[in-house]
């Protein structure tokens, strides 16, 4: 009925240096280039076409959108930006690598971080740097909007509303959709179509630059979903994203 | 008051081997991408910002603006791209080089297309593969507004009505406006701002990624305006346009 194709944003510079990302704005690695790129060619050899592109307002899973479509000789689409579709926000640990986190906080501290769905890290401070208040992208948010820090269950909670509301309407009326988006708003949106309980997201890595598709049915239920890589490929990708640690 | 900054996208393939090329999708030389990846540290340089990115649907006009926002620290920035930004379509000439031109039209009836604001070139017919209308990314246009070839008083008759309806309500509203397009329709928008007379305008030649800023008044009048450019290198890329006969 429909198809909706999800992408997590090629490797960064901080998912190679292993470092809390959220929402800082870093860079595609070469690598994370490359991996887009590719994503893009594989689309175009299953034959795949959009209409409309939904993204963050962050760089990394920006450029890994328009690497996409340039490979898809459709550089012209429609290009959706929305802050509500970026990484979770990591609060304070932004910025810190495993070691300086473990050493900061604690290895026990950490780990509950890790792998609980609503527990938040410790929140930033107004006056942070990092507070997101401070960078002219977020200047039409609200204060209330704008996070100090997010649990997963933060982060569902304005992914899937902005999703039903926005990008739900798009779909029905047929438009072929690619998301370009992060490891933690993808997990959101995985959880939602596949009803998955908190402790089974949790426990999902979305791989780097390797396209999700959902088939969903004329009420937008999932019939099938399957990734677009080779299996040796994608068992990879995941294995490296689950020795990041789950970060985004 | 208000500032516009107008920019010619970068070289393409097409400017490179002197070829008409209006509507067709050509990408960017290396001297091109480089051309636009200038431009966008040059307005960095200068301080500007901006709040939203007009475009064509062409490539290289996209990226072209791309690659200033990657500059700019700003790929985040809503882009609207329109066909009604689009270069001056060349009818039957598209696709040719200058040589071909005058081999199958005559010396004389090149010069009058070249130099008339008026007389289109030949009209493609609607089985012609160039006829835009096999594209997909016309598919919401009408039959009556897909052109078969365009004189530049077409080209003006179509992206005036929309800078006044699309963007001009923005620019009111205090947003800071790029227009990432192409050397005609660029001249459709210089000759409306600065009130030219058809025959002023045939002799503009707009260089290639070279951010062209306006300042404009409360009624939107220029109050001024200039390339942001080393006048050496502004003076070598005009002549550079000039050489390449006024095509797009």
């Amino acid at each position: 009925m429909y198809k909706l194709v999800l992408v997590r944003h090629g490797e960064s510079l901080w998912n190679k240096e292993n470092r809390f990302t959220g929402w800082k704005d870093v860079e595609l690695s070469e690598k994370g280039k490359a991996e887009a790129v590719a994503a893009g060619q594989r689309l175009k050899a299953e034959g795949f076409e959009f209409d409309k592109v939904y993204t963050s307002v962050l760089t990394r899973a920006i450029k890994t959108a328009w690497s996409i479509m340039s490979e898809l000789d459709a550089c012209y689409l429609p290009v959706i930006n929305s802050w509500k579709l970026n990484e979770r926000h990591y609060g304070g640990l932004q910025g810190l690598n495993k070691a300086e986190t473990a050493e900061q906080h604690g290895e026990e501290q950490v780990l509950v971080w890790r792998r609980s769905y609503s527990t938040p890290p410790p929140a930033l401070t107004k006056d942070d740097e990092r507070y997101p208040g401070h960078d002219p992208r977020y200047k039409d948010l609200s204060e209330a909007e704008i996070p100090l820090t997010e649990c997963l269950a933060d982060t569902v909670a304005r992914v899937i509303p902005y999703y039903e509301e926005t990008i739900v309407p798009d779909i029905k009326a047929g438009k072929r959709i690619m998301i370009a988006a992060h490891g933690n708003s993808l997990r959101a949106l995985v959880k939602y179509l596949d009803e998955m309980s908190e402790e089974a997201i949790m426990k999902v890595n979305i791989p780097t630059a390797t396209p999700l598709v959902y088939e969903l049915d004329e009420n937008l239920k999932p019939i099938k979903n399957y990734y677009l890589a080779d299996e040796a490929a994608l068992a990879e990708a995941m294995d490296a994203v689950a020795k990041q640690g789950k970060k985004g």
